[in-house]
């Protein structure tokens, strides 16, 4: 890409990479800088609109980016920039407002305000449709009270992707999607929760006590929050696959230079059968997985419904990533089990991609449908 | 496609099809009479040189054709005209003088003689490098000892492609591919070899004592065997994963339609979740199977080494089609288990894909040495 | 076992393997020969009680029996000397009248009657409170009228313990067991399947037009049926698996030979590390699975009920024969493609397990009641 | 077990669990305070000699409490205890002259000393015979040089129980187990280990410069060391399957509450049939390990070489233990990701369990030896 006077490569080497270490150990990275070099390279707005800072390529290039991120050495910054580009923009920036773009688009594609996306609840994780959260109107403003939670740079966040529901009709058809200003009266970080990997990444539970927030916030057509979110769930799991893709092929790569050099019964323990064959059984997946991925986005840009392909491959990237980390592991014996490697840090931290996103079982249901093979629910 | 008179379709559903069942219980089918058939329609030589009688369109065309020929009601029939057209002779293509393509390509793109591949023997299936048979130069003919084993179109073919030593040199040096055609004498029809699936085709044992094949008959250059067939078997990979595809999607979708009506506790096989769940699992992994395919293929006709990704792709179809066919059984109960329903065939037939034409193994070994993961053998 | 006067292992190296190739190509194997010579030995009333021709030992000695029967060179004809043994008789045994188990279980036991069991039907195979098939009070006679599916033993048979439903109540208060002369008029063998595999094993579609059994042959008390077939079911799920346990093991003792002499890239088969490590992970499977069963056993003859343990070990069974199956038969190359070795018929034959005598989902189902995870049917 | 004044159940309860959060987060606990509690109850000889404070009972009684253990809440402090009874006092046990077990066996059992096992090095993990530390004789002193690496209780010990090489000879004949106190001057803890898991149990690096032991603390006869440590490995291995059995049990106990609270599309997460067939699958698999456990300690006590079943039971408790904790994880969702519930404890914990104290791989070819399939070394 020459597009940019930077490569990624070069600013994840020279600006995150020495300090992943660091920020892994302090639970969380300092977002707003992090973003601002980023946003100052053009890399927070690949495929948004040129009008508010984007570089207006089209979706294939936010793939390569994503695929470019995974070089950074620990899953949580890339989710966290993931979640700026391709997690909480992209209904923004296809159907919001100009206004709203302008308040909220721009500055998050400059690097200048971080966002966040709202959808998951207590007790709502992978079921959308049943959340809880109300905007409910008064004049020209909603009312929002509820609470999220698993919200991905939630404590750093100025502002949040909401989705509440705005009224009481089929769970479908009652919820809008809504950009929060974080500093609004009433938001409250209940607290940062304590994961067991993506310890760079901040996740707060967030709770809404009749905060206020002008109608004209609300991104589209009221009602249609639903239908948006399912749309933007489809860039969200392409740019998780493409993420965590360059993360197998590293840990990969790394196992097999570590493997050459560690001995085991007077041999490199790479030259024992049963590990390169693994090793090229993890691979083989891994180019399955890079050839739907880039069949489904050549569909995708070309106005192509890829819910199907789309789930597909984040469940196989899942299921692929928790194989990945944990045969890899296995071959760096007691090293693998310290923190000092990546591949254990990639054990612990794509262990969540079969869990945010939409859980495997969210995919499965989703292709169950596309395949027509669920049982319809009863009429009620 | 509109290049035919009769798609492949309408000529597997009158020609084919109806006389399935009768073919894999006599343990043959008429290949003269069906490949002529395929030859009118113009389907044996779909990326052949139009001059000996192809469409001289590109191995894309050759993939879709073997597609489509996995809606033939077993795995025997398509393996035998894969061989026909994507095994036996795409070096001759591609490597023949004028005078053997007119003597052995034309006629078996026109249907109307048979071919064979001599490679696999005894003690030497997937290990190309160690086989025995002879070819020893004697004025201008080859005199040809040794045999071969599983050779499919065996007992009935007109023509071998026979991959033998013509020289004592080093084991890829030494080889070449020689047209002999099967009426010679001392060729010998051992056996019909008693399979356990793929009934419909034949397979031989065939021996060769002291054949003579005339010189001119060799493909290309001498002792260039070992390259060409190696070329020629990635044709052959990626056709056979081209076709076992279709048979897997066929399989998932007759099981679909058959649980969707068999009931158990109360509700249709079909809607256990556990049954549907595992189908959408199948299907996913048959998805990225065929992005894979269709990424080889198309990197392959811009005229890249595909080896890797086709000895990946070959890979997980042989795997695949293990654990459809077995999962599928499964939700047939009992009648899986009797001799009337597809699935039990494709469960028999589709074992030999991790066999024949390299197996699991041996992609492993092959995508190992891509890797540079395999230990370098010390020097002798 | 110094019991009998001709160990299991001569009478099945005389009588029995000689002519296994035979039978299994005629697709039956001559039942009334065969089980003369086992009722002759001793062999076919281990457990059951010496006035009726028994040996009177625990039911640990019929598992032992299971287990040396497994040295049969297929699955067919054990599994009907066990439908003999221990699928049919065990109710019988256990709660018959002593006219009753004169007439039907001492002929039995001495190898002069063939028994076969009547429970699956057609769109009933492995949920057997849903039969149709209906006993009917006439006077002091039953008039039935249905059918079975999947009878083993059932052309050749001379009675059949027929699971019936005897009045209309509640699914698992309503049926009987009764022992049905299969010469009674109106008893119609419908058809003799034509099975993938367990193919010297007859399996019969039987009908039943009016048939006519006087009263006093129904076993123990009438309307306990269900409750009878499920006891008798765990000595049947157990038996299966102690047969099958021997035959992974001589599949797996037998691959070990060949492959230590079949030699590939310059090494024995076997000692290719992927080899030697799978075999030794499958053989570790088998050890679980042989702890299981006797633990299972010892619990069972102690009077435990051992439902969720015999049904663990017959799910683990079916699951791991595949496995054993599918990954054997890959080391053995063409070899293991053809007819003419062991582990193809085994790799046919045990596919059967995970299917008959309740399948696998069904083992889910049960363990899943024992765990208390099962949904509660909503009342009626 | 009446046999103590507390139970185990109670100490774990009340002396144990309510810290373990607290130790966890410390990345050490109190080992003289703990053990001095399970010494005083009795429970660190439970399988030594009543002379030297054991209770003389027989190893299954070891094995009842390894599984007692399990129900500490986390896998670190088990296994320190483990380390205590199990594993670096077997061969002091059996082999140590009656002076080396007043000095450290007693105190050990007494819980007034801590013990460590120094057999792990750097580039010798899992492959024993290949340690450099040497032990040379200098007068009726050993001066020890060298290093262990992975030292559990390491940076707490009072003694280590020293694998070393005592002589030049053959790597299986020329090692021998010697009693090290570890306040001897030139004993150097280099460093505590970060480890993934397993936080609350300190690991060490330990440097050994011209350390000076008397030789009478060698344990049993010089030259033995492999030999008594391959012993030792027997008990090790079955305790950390019992250990680790309860703690599978736990998980998918606490799972099954967990899951029916939680709701998702309208049904409690537990009741989705691909919920409960995996949780009763988990369980089959969790009983076939017991079962097996329980036969081969019974075998043990009998005076058998169990080294293939032991060997056996640790591959496959390793290989469950990741299964039983990925998929338990997975149903818990974001919470599953969590520090704050016990399964992402026990999925990081458990992963140690087929990486120490022999690998999964060198389980593998443990049992590929018994097999006698290994290829044999080329004589030198």
């Amino acid at each position: 890409m020459t597009l940019f006077t930077k490569s990624p490569c070069q600013i994840i080497d020279q600006e995150i990479n020495p300090y992943v270490d660091q920020w892994e150990a302090e639970g969380i990275f300092p977002a707003h800088k992090v973003f601002k070099i980023l946003g100052n390279a053009g890399f927070l707005g690949v495929n948004k609109p040129v009008e508010y800072g984007g570089l207006g390529l089209d979706f294939s290039y936010s793939i390569a980016m994503s695929e470019e991120l995974g070089n950074i050495r620990c899953g949580g910054i890339p989710m966290a920039i993931g979640v700026q580009t391709d997690m909480a923009t992209p209904a923004l920036a296809r159907f919001g407002s100009a206004e709203l773009k302008k308040e909220f688009l721009l500055p998050s594609i400059m690097g200048d305000k971080v966002a966040c996306l709202g959808v998951s609840e207590v007790g709502a994780g992978s079921d959308v449709a049943t959340i809880k959260t109300k905007a409910v109107r008064d004049g020209d403003e909603y009312v929002v009270n509820g609470g999220k939670m698993w919200t991905t740079n939630g404590t750093q966040a100025d502002w949040m992707c909401l989705l509440a529901n705005t009224s009481d009709g089929l769970s479908h058809k009652n919820k809008s999607l809504i950009c929060l200003p974080m500093n609004s009266p009433g938001v409250r970080i209940a607290r940062k929760i304590d994961k067991m990997g993506m310890r760079s990444s901040d996740t707060a539970e967030v709770f809404f006590d009749d905060v206020r927030v002008p109608c004209k916030n609300v991104i589209g057509r009221e009602g249609m929050g639903f239908t948006y979110q399912m749309l933007q769930f489809q860039e969200e799991r392409l740019w998780a696959v493409g993420n965590i893709l360059t993360m197998m092929e590293n840990v990969i790569r790394e196992t097999i230079q570590y493997t050459r050099q560690r001995t085991i019964f007077k041999m490199p323990v790479l030259h024992h059968q049963s590990v390169y064959f693994r090793l090229a059984e993890l691979e083989t997946e891994v180019e399955l997985l890079r050839s739907l991925l880039h069949r489904a986005t050549a569909l995708y840009i070309r106005g192509n419904d890829v819910t199907k392909l789309a789930s597909m491959a984040k469940l196989k990237a899942g299921r692929l990533a928790r194989e990945v980390g944990d045969s890899c592991l296995q071959y760096w014996g007691g090293m693998g089990y310290t923190n000092d490697v990546l591949v254990s840090r990639f054990y612990r931290d794509a262990r969540l991609c079969s869990i945010g996103g939409g859980a495997d079982e969210v995919m499965l249901s989703i292709i169950s449908k596309y395949m027509d093979t669920v049982p319809k629910a009863p009429p009620k």
